[in-house]
């Protein structure tokens, strides 16, 4: 049998996308439920591929599309070609994948100065054929032929000045006669050729330029940016000409079959009376409202609400259609799953649920888990926001909004908060000092610094707004103020940072609460019903704990006690305990930790109720403790008894290379196990008076940090253990914990079966995993990870998605070697991945626990989860 | 059968060292081969065991000692605890592995009144007899009694004093008795019991003392020290005592089969007549030449040198044995593998293979491969360094010695080699910057940094001595001197370097130059009959490439391209290319830089003949060539013309908090094309030329570092291939080339497939591999890895010995994945572990094609390469 090349639109379905391009096959799916399309055929992307390949038509396949325009002149009741009753035709491309605007479009194919004159005898309506014919040539001209659209408009524009007139709508039928001689002439000036007069020969440029616009420049780069891949081709759909400017029985209108922007399940959409569809969305004439359109034509109109029932109730999806009606006969353009926003979105999943339209796995997959971050944020008043003019753009670090005053000290920051002012804080970058600013501030702005930079890891965290490496800002930290394009802004000055789209703003914009509705913790609780991995969270702080159990957080997977060193008393104990010259001094200043260490974690335990904690002990290097301005360093020689030259040589004493590779993790707590002794005291303490005093019965979860080798992790634990049993000992309280490690390390990985032998959980710490695995130093990977992108290197930012071929065989390889060194042990990840859905589908699968996040990816967490499980069974 | 616990010296052997241990093996041995042996029994090491796990003898070992006892009677004649004939016993610990001092000894054993008055009879040697008695009292009183040898001492001390006699022998029979009664009262007084007279009851506690010895403090620091684990316990050597100092026909000596200090086939050693053992060794009386033994008595002497050849044919190894003469008959009392400098080692391997004593493979298997260490460099003379002392010690970071002045600056250290001077380099740290110095220096000498500092990998490299992390001495390099615990030492005051033991002196030792000896040579060529792979080096420059060569290089596995850019005019147009604003900047830097390179690669390529030589692309972060002091920055902004802050500007923006992890390697040719460019020009321009100069048939090998990713690697493979088949087509030469990569980023490992179906050979980096695998900065562990390895956690500096625990895993990883990605790929490592012997093992052991290493260790590697493949094959 011959290949076919064409399939009309009853020979079509809406699974044949690949052949037939979305736009075919939709409209081969409406024919064939009975909905009125008018009629047409589509050439397949096969064709254009073949095309693509030899430059030239398929064999045979104008035979076979004569045959198809004959059905469509019978379908049609008229003739392609004939002036008596013309038969005019609309060619569109459509591939698989939606590529709007990128391909080309010719519409009222099949005129010529014959069937023109025929035309207007026919419909006695001058004006309309000659505007028809001058579209043509001219959306011809440009398409087809290559003549530039500007010169066309340049003809048109002399036109009207000539006649003074405004609009095209006010030149007249021998204008428009004009026009087209024109239009001619100055085709045949340019090409040195005629304008085709023959309809056959339109045809098949207009196809061959459409299969040709595959692969223009523009098309190209949309498929590269969008990652489109795998795809034949372009298909192209030729289809019988309808019109909604015939008159007052015509029209053309848009509609959803629910409201997009809330989800409410209504009717909605827009129409303009003898119109074409570019009228409706020009905005030249103000588009009527659909409910109106019954006082025109109530038939067409219960039509029409039929034809919405029928497409939702076909598609179970929310419809977004195109209609014209040519003479009081309604035509249906187009239909196509409308777009949404999250919050709209949610609440059709939900409806359609209830409605019995679809299931609650096929809600829960309509809703993209990312998608839930526009509900988890404030954000900018649109309304507001329009009014105001972006003066600089960073990266889009944190989403959410921050309006407030301008501050260039963290310091100062928390002075102004404690005060009752709302503060931004507007830094080059940030370190752990800035922390109590950060948490005092509405949100942070940094010049320097990547998606993972210190200012956007702990904002994320904090689940505040944040911009990061904003280069056009310059700030002077020193001065207090900064400078955006030659605009000064001084301390106390407002500004507005939009953390969605990382855009800085002059001034107040107002904004908007997030508003957490019924059917959002519905899809929630859905999503619950489904997902095999628990759900825990990383927080530092009661607040955050309390945050997240709100979110629906079963845990923490992570509380980081080094932060806990930040706040005024603890950072000079903590320094204190750096800067001993030896045991005694170091244990001293331990001693002043203890207290504040037990009361952050009785908060925390108090908050968690019996939920399990996992609090890792200190991890980063010690001298991200120390001051490292000059004007500090004078200050804390004096307040810990130094002279400022001494400090200086034991601040130099402790500096690294490279910190990331350093005296870090466990290897601090092996050369001073007094630290380990002090934060597992704290815990244990904290555990037994909450036990005490609550009644509640939880299991406290001590991780070892940055272990590599068995050793290192035997040395810790036992000496935890030891520290542990003999304060439970002591107390009488019968307390059960947990000791077990981070795998973050790719030697960890490597060999997680001897550690698993000796720890009772492993937690993925998959941030030092992917720097340690790709080599990849998350502040420096400015300089070449953008670059590795738009080459096509890698394909996300490794610290935003899971590498899953590199850092995702360290993490199988784990998960197994660490079931077989101990079948039962307790598995999660903890690193920036917990919140990412693609990540949560990986862990998923490789058979983790529980993954852990910022509180503000709970929701994401918990919905990717369920994702994965329903994904898994399909 | 009941459990055997106790062998006749007829019924061991030497191969049953776990049970009878080394010494009771050998005494066995030599028993059973005719040698005349003092006739005894060993108590085996299981004995031992159970003993320390019960606390008690194992049932009917006493029954089986007393039959032993009556068979050792038989042999000698003598009868223990026989007043009229006594047999006196030594008891000796002895392990499977030698501890020497560990544990004890007691001698004499089987005296007490009567039976000395017996001796006294039978001897008529009153004065020997009783200063037995009192030395068997001193040492059971002392080992098995617990009371201090100082207790014993003060006595005899004491009682020297009141005679006023200097030596022990100066003591009468009259003295000896009271010291013998005024011993065994201070042990009365101290302890409330009587010292033991009944001689089995000696023998018992003397056994019980020894076996207790085994879990002394000594010991098991000792064990723990040396990592000896696995052993039972120890056995003990009961044997007849035979005497050397009964008179003028009895004597005692110590001698070697072969001469020790130069390996020559000479008897070798020393006696004295009337003397017991630990008189030779303890100096009063000068020993005599072991060949005057014939003067004093020939048919001793005769019997002498034939058990020599009697033992060396039976071990096939040069033996350190202990004698006795006992009233003209001679006994052997120990016979061992005798010590021996390597040099000595390799004549005695060559010579007895031509002996045809041992084989080639065996001869190999004697010959340590690290010991040829001491072949390869300058020492310093013994002699002249005895006559000083070492101010201060840091690590030995590279073997050999160094006499010059010092100089605190790099640039003058090369000015002042340049007017002829010797000079030492004394840095706090160096860079790159330093090159320069270092290669003009005799040896470098650091005051901070590790065994892998820069000063340190360099200085191996070069095979310059080096010391480095000698914290005693503190550099002001600004003043130019240094302080060394006060003591100062001024530019230009001459220095000494022992960079074996990391010494260091203040004025001249006289130093030894290398010899590599026929024999050398010749140990050498066996290990190349035997070995698989093959041995290349790493060299930058003719020079080094010459020396490797020398030494046995088959070619260069690592030539970093870098080191070529630090001096004069190169660092200078480096400059220029990184603070270049623009592409077209860049290029016009890079062009200066490309007649420099090719020179280079021009100069390696005539040196390397048609050995294969593999060069890798520009690595190290640009920053590291920026200046860092201020007078060189002020000096550079002048000749880059920028102010000075843009200058400071530039050089933070390219500042990097982890720069291991950052925007280097691969990185730089992917954001910088043209840097790839030129260097991919530059080796294939030079390649053509020496092939056409020279027509030479070699196939450079172009190196792309740090790939994680093969889309990286496909990067920069397809931009080199394309520049270098330009070249080739253009200059009509056929010329072969491959490009393949290192591995030495975990994820290059993990992904090692896919990287191997387009690269042609993979180099594992594993000094990076390291780094990342464990998470060490190899410039900040000497906080931790210190103690680390003390505590055990790791058993070696990971950085010299290669982990394979965790890096080997994924050295075989990616040998299997690469392997299955290209089947005929080609593997080879070139980090420094390639000159480690036990790395080499491994290499070989996985499969790698080569390894690659310094210069000075390339003997070293080649010997290792054939030791594993003679281990292998037994």
């Amino acid at each position: 049998m011959e290949k076919k090349y064409i399939y009309d639109f009853s020979e079509g379905k809406k699974d044949m996308k690949e052949l037939l391009g979305g736009k075919g096959a939709n409209l081969a799916e409406m024919t064939n439920i009975g909905i009125p399309v008018p009629f047409g055929f589509t050439i397949t992307t096969e064709a254009c591929h073949e095309y693509s390949e030899t430059n030239k038509f398929p064999e045979g396949i104008f035979e076979e599309m004569e045959n198809k325009i004959k059905l469509v002149e019978e379908k049609m009741g008229m003739k392609f070609g004939d002036p008596t009753n013309p038969l005019l035709l609309s060619v569109r491309s459509g591939a698989a994948v939606s590529m709007p605007g990128m391909m080309d479009t010719v519409l009222n194919l099949g005129l010529n100065n014959a069937i023109v004159e025929g035309m207007i005898q026919k419909t006695g309506n001058e004006r309309f054929v000659l505007d028809s014919y001058r579209r043509f040539i001219q959306m011809f001209g440009d398409v087809v032929m290559d003549v530039a659209h500007h010169d066309f408009e340049k003809i048109l524009h002399a036109k009207k000045e000539a006649k003074g007139t405004q609009f095209d709508t006010d030149l007249t039928s021998d204008d428009l006669r004009e026009l087209i001689t024109e239009f001619k002439a100055m085709v045949h000036d340019k090409l040195g050729k005629d304008f085709p007069e023959d309809p056959l020969e339109q045809l098949k440029l207009s196809i061959e330029a459409v299969f040709a616009s595959w692969n223009n420049s523009r098309a190209v780069l949309y498929r590269k940016l969008n990652d489109i891949t795998g795809l034949q081709g372009t298909a192209v759909n030729v289809q019988a000409m309808v019109y909604g400017n015939m008159g007052d029985t015509s029209g053309t209108g848009v509609c959803f079959t629910r409201d997009p922007a809330t989800g409410e399940n209504i009717f909605y959409g827009e129409y303009l009376m003898n119109a074409q569809g570019e009228d409706v969305v020009a905005g030249i004439r103000t588009p009527k409202e659909l409910d109106t359109l019954g006082e025109q034509n109530a038939e067409v109109y219960k039509e029409l609400c039929d034809i919405r029932v029928k497409l939702e109730q076909h598609y179970k999806e929310m419809q977004d259609m195109e209609f014209t009606i040519q003479e009081g006969i309604l035509y249906i353009l187009q239909t196509r799953n409308g777009k949404r926003t999250t919050a709209s979105g949610v609440k059709m999943a939900v409806d359609m649920v209830s409605e019995g339209l679809i299931t609650k796995k096929e809600a829960l997959l309509r809703i993209e888990p990312n998608s839930l971050n526009q509900l988890l944020h404030k954000r900018l008043d649109p309304e507001s926001k329009a009014k105001f003019e972006a003066v600089a753009k960073g990266l889009p670090a944190s989403p959410g909004a921050a309006v407030g005053q301008a501050v260039f000290d963290a310091h100062k920051a928390h002075d102004w908060a404690e005060y009752g002012k709302t503060v931004v804080l507007v830094r080059t970058e940030t370190s752990p000092e800035d922390l109590i600013g950060m948490n005092a501030s509405q949100g942070i702005l940094t010049s320097r610094g990547g998606m993972t930079s210190h200012a956007a890891v702990v904002a994320r965290g904090m689940g505040k707004c944040c911009i990061a490496g904003c280069a056009d800002v310059i700030v002077h930290e020193a001065e207090g103020y900064c400078e955006v394009k030659g605009q000064r802004v001084n301390e106390g000055d407002i500004i507005t940072l939009d953390g969605t789209s990382g855009e800085l703003f002059i001034g107040k914009i107002e904004s908007i609460d997030p508003e957490l509705s019924g059917d959002f913790e519905t899809i929630m609780n859905w999503a619950d019903e489904f997902r095999r991995m628990k759900i825990r969270t990383n927080a530092d702080t009661p607040h955050d704990s309390e945050v997240a159990i709100k979110f629906g957080a079963e845990g923490i997977g992570l509380c980081r006690t080094e932060h806990m060193f930040f706040e005024g008393e603890r950072i000079k104990a903590m320094r204190e305990m750096i800067l001993s010259a030896d045991l005694e001094g170091r244990k001293k200043a331990l001693a002043k930790l203890l207290p504040f260490q037990k009361a952050d974690f009785k908060g925390i335990f108090e908050v968690m109720g019996e939920r399990p904690v996992t609090i890792r002990l200190l991890d980063p290097p010690l001298h991200e403790f120390l001051p490292k301005e000059e004007a500090d360093i004078k200050e804390i020689a004096g307040e810990v008894g130094l002279s400022v030259e001494k400090l200086h040589e034991k601040i130099d004493s402790l500096h690294e290379v490279n910190p990331m590779l350093g005296h870090r993790g466990c290897r601090l707590g092996i050369t001073y196990p007094e630290i380990t002794e002090m934060q597992t005291r704290a815990i244990i303490e904290a555990a037994i008076e909450v036990k005490k005093e609550k009644g509640t019965n939880f299991v406290p979860e001590i991780m070892i940090p940055l272990v590599g080798n068995v050793n290192e992790f035997k040395n810790q634990k036992d000496l935890a253990k030891k520290t542990a049993d003999g304060i439970i000992a002591e107390s009488g309280v019968e307390l059960k914990y947990m000791i077990g490690t981070m795998i973050e390390v790719p030697r960890g990985a490597l060999t997680a079966d001897a550690i698993a032998e000796h720890a009772e959980f492993f937690s993925f710490g998959t941030n030092d995993l992917t720097q340690m695995t790709l080599g990849f130093s998350r502040d420096d990977v400015g300089s070449f990870v953008p670059e590795y992108i738009e080459q096509g290197i890698f394909e996300k930012d490794p610290f935003q998605v899971l590498d899953q071929t590199g850092v995702g065989q360290l993490v199988k390889m784990a998960v197994e070697k660490g079931r077989a060194g101990r079948e039962n042990i307790k598995l999660g990840i903890c690193g920036e991945h917990g919140g990412d859905p693609s990540s949560v589908e990986f862990c998923h699968k490789v058979g983790l626990d529980y993954v852990s996040c910022s509180p503000f990816r709970v929701p994401i967490a918990r919905l990717a989860a369920a994702h994965a499980v329903i994904k898994e069974s399909q």
